[in-house]
């Protein structure tokens, strides 16, 4: 079976490891859109042992943190869903009062359009987000690490 | 500000501790649909800190087995979005191949109509939740409470 996740990176790599991968995705409308994708393939979060949830969680949250301090979000969504994909993967998904769903998920029908101008800031606020999660993923425990680092 | 689940369980509680409760939710159309919510308002998954977020991930964990036992989803969704209620709650969505939006995320427009037959088969089965949140619960170390038990 093929798989999106296996087959390729999924995105703009930020940060990798021997176990999970941290990538900018490109979702039209939401810039700073981040994706921690798990190396191998796993169908659930509970498939996963508890050292190397700790470590994928404690990535998500140090993703997270650069998402709040670069893009400056009202609000940060994390989902891992996987019906389409079912390989292990977090979304971490800044979302503002203004955005094309908000308050409701990003899945649903859109509430409003957006003007291009306010997507364009945020594409810039993006640019730094390469910088904010290494400096945040480099703030990790050893031992969040499942014994990988 | 009033906040729902500072007001109220928010569901059917299965397991509490000093930290998060376990309920059943309500939600129509989608028996076994979980929620692990922190008893403190915190808004964001990374204002909680890395104890906290352990036992939170694996309480989480815990509920998705007990979920995957009792319910025999498909697949399983995990979600903590907040934009409505910006206290920190996770959804684990039970979900199936035939259920009303498989395979788009439960907050799309629906793909089809689900049999009533099918929705009480489930609701049948989520009977079993109770016993089976507990009992995974109790397999939970210690050490991931973060000093709460």
């Amino acid at each position: 079976m093929s798989c999106v996740f296996c087959d390729s990176d999924g995105g703009t790599v930020l940060w990798r490891d021997a176990s999970l991968r941290v990538v900018l995705a490109d979702e039209p409308g939401y810039p700073g859109f981040c994706r921690v994708i798990w190396n191998t393939h796993v169908a659930e979060f509970s498939d996963l042992d508890a050292p190397s949830r700790a470590h994928l969680m404690e990535t998500v949250a140090a993703v997270e943190r650069a998402v709040r301090q670069v893009m400056k979000p009202g609000k940060v969504n994390l989902a891992s869903l996987g019906n389409q994909v079912p390989h292990v993967h977090w979304h971490v998904i800044p979302r503002y009062a203004d955005d094309a769903h908000f308050p409701k998920p990003i899945w649903a029908a859109p509430e409003r359009d957006v003007a291009e101008v306010r997507i364009n800031e945020r594409a810039a606020l993006s640019a730094g987000l390469h910088d904010a999660v290494v400096r945040e993923m480099q703030t990790l425990a050893p031992t969040a690490a499942g014994g990988m680092q």
